[in-house]
């Protein structure tokens, strides 16, 4: 299996740009990733992306390719929900493992500001099962409202507790330039905020955001020539659980993070130990927690506890979502993938221009629907 | 890199299947094709879908891997348009060919019967370009209609002519057991029939299909021990055109399907005089006309014509299309690209169950949106 290289990242601020329309921002991240390795040609591009539907418009990445000036490359649009950015990078890491190609650009992409806000989150609860669960009428929000439930009632987790994991990244987030909610806030405030979905509220969550992320991927060869800092991808894992949560094994558990975990560390030749930073994907304040679980960072039902006690901040081994995390970085949902990506890289090139946690092995995790996929990336330096 | 072998595949019969879900639709297909290869449990499961999110279900490999017994394992749905099965497919070529897995499966999959036919129609054409087409009130057909028109005009093509190809399609569909539209019809059939978007007339368009079909890739280790007839995934290639028609370089034109095409024959070490059989991309008559000339079956300005010449039937060289094509045999869209795999792998295995083509090398050619993605493959016996 040939090695694979990060040799150029960008992105674009995440927020609500109602002005701007998908391709504009695909290509603002795009050409940032190519100017950074000598804006070289890719040979395919991989898009991420869950929700273009919603607009009309499916053939993102002939659209894309071509507003980029990318026409005649190869490539495909890549979707797993919420996760469509982690299985993209997949998608492009064995391209270029293959051999088949040297140089891959992936980019994950999403504008949700397109539609009114129900018909958004509508859309975004495609991402669990249909016939199963939407037909009686539940919400995204409401199915992570059944896992905060569970996971509070069965571990003895405070209200005050969950809340700190919100505070923690809107604090993250004031010190990144790219972030959409930037605006401190107490436990109090989370408290205080509207109830979407009992237990839910307002600031468990993370907000609608639009955004574009783009990672250029080549092979070691290459890698060399196009960077003076190349980031090696030693490992990728996906798997998948039930779309449906009535089928799980128990509703505080995430096995298939705890699975691609696994693949990725074995790849990667590293262990939870390991891990210096990680973006990890909180788009429910209680899907941090089970993550920080499944991923070793934290005994089972202590996750919302430690970081109630001042857990994963600067100083701490791992730190976790310096960026702020989809709760204040913003979820442009097929994009946070690679968000997520491309900020760990710029983490270990010591160039993140936010909260710098620094180290030598970076891990990311990206979900999609509540864990029915997950993909693990572990970077080093 | 590492060779990849078809070692198992499967389909569902094309058609309207308003009582069946689309996981059923996939699981039969799936079912058909790990049978047929000792039932060993795949590593991945690749999903081509374009359309499911008119039903408002996304996360589709999670889901279908759910239902077929399959959880734990890796996957992602990949999409482009028309187009979707044949990305697929190269998504999990690749993923065998780079050594991360040894056996992926890769299934295609639509039910376009899910929702009243002017809301499928209208889904359709988000294969094409929201922004820049479909704001004009512009249907798919239309597009096609455009391209039809150019095409029979700058080549001195008849209506008699271009009809030549359904008329062959609805005959080979007659001995395909799998086929949606088992009828035959005549060149005054087509003519007569109503017209959807002047000179496109029903006969000339495929029909709106439901269908799942499947392939189980193995590396060439283990694909000596899974099948006694594997069929050899000689080269893959894709190539991307701009979405919408009015950047295009010239409307008879497919760009994308030559280049794809060159890029398959130079991965095979074949050229377009070895091809036996070849299954290709006929949305529309016109679509199979520039298809066969992109492919170099045919001069340029004679695809048509030498289709109505009698051409490309049991006996020529390469028969095109013996299953009926998307014209007759069907085209759920995103399921198109795989069922073309598993009918030319069957005919190089000589059990397809339909017109017997025989031959050693086999050539699949598969659209997204009017040409705006393409793939092609080369199979060997």
């Amino acid at each position: 299996m040939n090695k694979v290289y990060i040799v150029g990242v960008g992105m674009t601020k995440v927020g609500k740009f109602y002005d701007r329309s998908i391709r504009e921002l695909a290509a603002e991240a795009i050409f940032k990733a190519l100017d950074e390795a000598g804006n070289e040609r890719p040979e395919a591009i991989i898009v991420g992306n869950m929700l273009s539907s919603l607009a009309e418009q499916e053939n993102l990445a002939s659209l894309i390719a071509d507003y980029a000036g990318l026409r005649g490359i190869s490539g495909f649009k890549v979707e797993g929900a919420c996760g469509s950015g982690g299985v993209a990078f997949l998608a492009a890491y064995s391209l270029i493992a293959s051999g088949i190609f040297k140089k891959v650009l992936v980019i994950g992409v999403e504008k949700l500001s397109e539609r009114p806000t129900p018909a958004t989150s509508r859309g975004l609860a495609w991402a669990a099962d249909a016939d199963y669960e939407l037909v009686h009428g539940i919400s995204f929000a409401g199915l992570n409202a059944l896992v905060m439930r569970y996971y509070m009632n069965k571990y003895g987790v405070s209200r005050e507790e969950m809340a700190a994991w919100p505070v923690l990244m809107h604090d993250n987030a004031l010190q990144n330039p790219y972030a959409q909610l930037k605006k401190k806030i107490t436990i109090e405030d989370v408290l205080k905020s509207p109830v979407i979905a009992d237990p839910v509220r307002l600031y468990d969550a993370s907000p609608l955001s639009d955004g574009a992320a783009a990672v250029l991927l080549a092979s070691e060869e290459l890698a060399r020539k196009l960077s003076d800092t190349p980031i090696h991808v030693a490992g990728v894992g996906n798997a998948l659980d039930s779309t449906d949560l009535t089928s799980r094994y128990e509703l505080d558990r995430l096995l298939a993070s705890k699975l691609s975990a696994e693949k990725a560390f074995q790849m990667a030749g590293v262990t939870t130990e390991d891990i210096d930073v990680a973006e990890i994907h909180d788009a429910y304040g209680v899907t941090a927690a089970i993550s920080l679980e499944e991923l070793g960072f934290a005994p089972r039902g202590k996750g919302a506890k430690l970081v109630y006690e001042g857990r994963f901040r600067v100083g701490d081994k791992p730190v976790v979502n310096p960026s702020g995390g989809l709760k204040a970085r913003g979820h442009p949902v097929g994009a946070t993938g690679i968000y997520q990506i491309v900020e760990v890289a710029m983490q270990l090139r010591g160039d993140f221009p936010g909260i710098k946690a620094g180290g030598e092995v970076g891990l990311t995790q990206n979900l999609g629907g509540v864990g029915a996929n997950a993909t693990t990336v572990i970077l080093k330096r």
